[in-house]
């Protein structure tokens, strides 16, 4: 099974003095450079500092309660519990190996959310003054969205790569993402709440490109199938439905606040419903052999999450939410009866859980939904102010509120000046 | 062991046609028609609209966050997990079955929130300027509500049933639930924040009718007792858990924001509290052959927040929740030993899960507990205007601030003009 | 094993009737003392009671989201699956212990919660105008916080005692805790937001007080290490992922309104993030025979969030909290390797789980650490008010806004007239 044993390698067996030696040093190494690069640049925003009262005078703000850690902290804690759980957990399927996913995860997540928040602060959210990145709750956010790009990347690969080999792909992801995220969010002027282009696209495929060189026809497919796995199968329950049941959160973390908040959950919630149906129904009509694959209910039911990413904030409509679900459900789990082992055979890539079923189709499907969606705004739906704060196209405020406003200002330093993906920038322009 | 594993056999057997083409045809058929419904019928309610700044104008908010989403959001998401992972995994002790029952639980909950925010509409938010329903947090909370229903029927019939089976019997009990709920807490004017009666009384009733039809002899009812089950009943506990520590979460949901939501959550803790130790006392006393019985500890611990629902909200005091979770922990366990063998060998009922002993007997004993605390209410304890929140009844609010106003409006549309159960409405017509 | 097995001896043995009378006897006399106190002491707060909006008219509230419930809730739902998830699955690691640790963990954490109710009350938040305590969310976290304590000091012991004898020293336990609390916080006038020096260093050392006295030379070390844990080591992770998530809320539940919640939050996610990467590299370096031992990334991972404690809701800065996490997980992960051999062979101390290295040395270090910053502490980095707000000097809060006012006066009632830690008490003289 190569090294989908690495970490029970770890465990078990006597490891060679390579890895032995490399993994503590690369821990130690990569974590001192964290504190010192944060001490040189990262500091509290004016939300998390102390000042924040005298904040509050200034912009007149009249209560704690207009903090935006009480907008956001839910969605934070839920997104924490996908990164963490719902992936980690999500991977544990494989024969003998569901604590090497867990642990792996683990160890990954909490180097790429620091490296995250150097990265995406000097692209996003430096603060030209005195040349510090101001961190607050968006921020965290924002790392654990970058992480989750890294541990689909991860799930491609998944048994393949060493602890040592998985550091070095996460940090090298999390650079390449706050590249990708930069243009498109800020040079394309694209809008992605739910990160169905710059999440799940681009981890899918830069997972899948690694997968690509580490090709080894060795690597026992058929593990996943073997009996004893019954229990890791439920194991692996737990990180699906954990996924499942906060990717309303997930979606909605950065949006606008208020009705956008509360409408990306919406959308999210009816998209995930749609989709479980229509993968169980696909599932089952081409049962291999007599058996429904595990691996469908496991992955493609969250299929629907993804692709209402980008369009979760707009006004996707309650059943453009579950045409967008019933969709993606068929398509995912297609991709895993036909498109994965046609990869493995003549393409030679190896896609150990599937992330170009479950993260790069429906991430692409997300990025055009996003797009109509954008294009078929009017003023009629969304009302002048509305299509101003949805899309941020400039404007003047000046008949809304203090409150209001802050929250707009507060998108801005995520998505600058952002308008609405490819069909929202013809808007822009138009 | 019957259909005990008929997923499991859909994951390892040669099917019969039958089973194989119905399940994908009803998937794909129901699924369509939630599509062409929702297109005709569901729209975003004004605080999930992007006209929501308009309206805050209107309405004289001033800040986002006085949008419905937060204060209901967090609960929203604990139901979500109970529903998902805590009913779930509750019922995965059956050897063999834990698959099956966390796949199947997904499966009738992701199709049954669709249909419940339909039904629940027609009778419940129906908007008769448009002939539109609006949805926003509330409607998805009362969605999950309503499936949480039939999860305690299907833990009646729990390895009885195929999986189209289940989506039939959801479908009917998403139906009847809309049915009975309008009769409670619209025509006879009841208040039921948990859902006693409404939910876990009806549910288990629903399931128990059902299982009386099916009844098989030869149902294997021992499979619950074998050791290699062992691993099944700590997944088991991660299901309790989940219910047990949300529970709070479930009772406060769709409460009066304020102290309605902070009482109601403060009397659920209590009361869950109080009951672990009674099922454990009596579990201990009545050990069978030496054993303490997992599921009393599974089931019979969670008995206290069921029976706490319909008084949640009321100033019930913290030690009316101890006493109220004191006896329901004795009488759902004694109902776990004596009851459920009664039931099966001279009522020809099959109660797999024992939904009888946790949810019904609770549930009548919540609708008492709740009448009672109704009718008990004094202007000395409530004050004039606590009397009329806390039961709505008619008058004037000029004096009440208009966020106070809010809550109770949106309440409403909620429960229509309700006043409090069966003793609140003495209440009403005094 | 030794009494590891006693709830499974429950389970699977005929019992003497000594423990088969006496845990029923507890349960029932324990819960009726509960009932009669509660009756006689326990009452709504302000904020829980009916009359909340007559006392927001009083208090100019203009808003429900005032409320603390709105303040507190979610980080209060999260330290409950810390304390009933995170802490019973971490114990989950013994073989054929599982359920025993889960099971436990479940009865006398919710015993323990009503007794810290009323023993945390009288020292307090008892009102001398009626003698009651008046009880809302803030009490309930720090019933919490109180078991945690508890559950600590379980971990010690793990596997050595009955259940009982667990809930007799729970009694002790919380009672001792009550008292340290009160001279610590309000005595000495200690802050400790996370509860460093309170809960861990306390917990641990009361756990570890039993342990030596219930020395059992032939309880037998090596359960942890047998091959057919494996599964149990995975259920152990689920306790590990959910107290790391969570542990922001934890240090953050109790802490000031708005920047005060948020600075903490950002603290302990930082500050746990580093602990991860040197508790791997340490491991990895120790590999006894080859081996990465699985008790280390299930317990150290986790020690950063325990020093971070104290110092959360300080100034700590970002890369503050990264040095104390990445020093953490190192001297956590020696302990495990030197220190609780040495302490079982010569100080005759067994500590199942390790506490001393996860919970008593980080807790340490969290008080020092904590009186640093506060002696550190500058009006030039604070500000005049941010040193009034953060270490409640005395002082005119003239021009402070109403909320913000709320906001302090409330957490006096939690921690009275509280400066900072030993260094913030040379601060409150100078």
């Amino acid at each position: 099974m190569g090294c989908v044993q690495s970490f029970r390698e770890l465990c078990d067996r006597p490891k060679n003095t390579n890895v032995r030696l490399s993994l503590p040093l690369v821990c130690f190494v990569w974590q001192t450079a964290m504190i010192i690069l944060f001490g040189v640049f990262i500091r509290y925003n004016e939300e998390s500092d102390v000042h924040w009262r005298e904040y509050m005078r200034d912009k007149n703000i009249t209560s704690d309660i207009e903090n935006d850690f009480y907008f956001r902290y839910p969605s934070f804690q839920d997104v924490h519990v996908m990164v963490f759980v719902g992936f980690g957990f999500l991977m544990t399927f494989l024969k003998r190996y569901s604590f090497g996913a867990v642990g792996f995860n683990f160890l990954i997540a909490a180097f790429g959310l620091q490296w995250a928040l150097l990265m995406q602060g000097w692209f996003g959210s430096l603060d030209y003054t005195d040349g510090k990145i101001k961190i607050g709750m968006e921020n965290l956010i924002n790392a654990d969205f970058c992480v989750a790009g890294c541990l689909i990347a991860y799930g491609a690969v998944l048994g393949k790569v060493s602890p040592v080999q998985l550091l070095v792909l996460t940090l090298f992801g999390i650079t390449l993402y706050a590249v990708e995220e930069y243009i498109i969010l800020s040079i394309i002027h694209a809008r992605d709440a739910g990160g169905s282009m710059v999440i799940h696209t681009f981890g899918a495929y830069y997972g899948l490109a690694i997968s690509w060189m580490l090709y080894r026809p060795n690597l026992d497919q058929s593990s996943r199938n073997q009996g004893s796995v019954y229990h890791s199968d439920v194991f692996a329950m737990i990180g699906t439905l954990f996924l499942w049941m906060f990717w309303p959160s997930f979606n909605s973390a950065l949006t606008d606040h208020g009705d956008g908040q509360h409408r990306a959950v919406i959308n999210t919630y009816l998209s995930l419903a749609s989709t479980v149906l229509t993968s169980v129904a696909i599932s089952s009509i081409f049962q291999k052999d007599g058996k429904l694959d595990m691996v469908h209910i496991q992955n493609a039911t969250l299929a629907g999450g993804v692709a209402v990413g980008t369009a979760a904030e707009f006004m996707l409509m309650p059943y453009g939410s579950l045409i967008v679900g019933f969709l993606c459900g068929i398509i995912s789990t297609l991709g895993y009866i036909y498109l994965t082992p046609f990869m493995e055979k003549y393409l030679k890539i190896q896609d150990t859980c599937g992330v170009h079923n479950l993260h790069a189709m429906p991430g692409v499907i997300g990025g055009i939904v996003g797009a109509i969606t954008a294009a078929a705004a009017t003023e009629s739906v969304y009302g002048k102010e509305g299509l101003k704060n949805t899309f941020d196209f400039e404007g003047d405020f000046k008949d809304v509120t203090p409150n209001v406003q802050g929250a707009t200002r507060r998108q801005r330093s995520v998505w600058p000046s952002a308008s609405a993906s490819v069909g929202g920038f013809s808007w822009g322009v138009s």
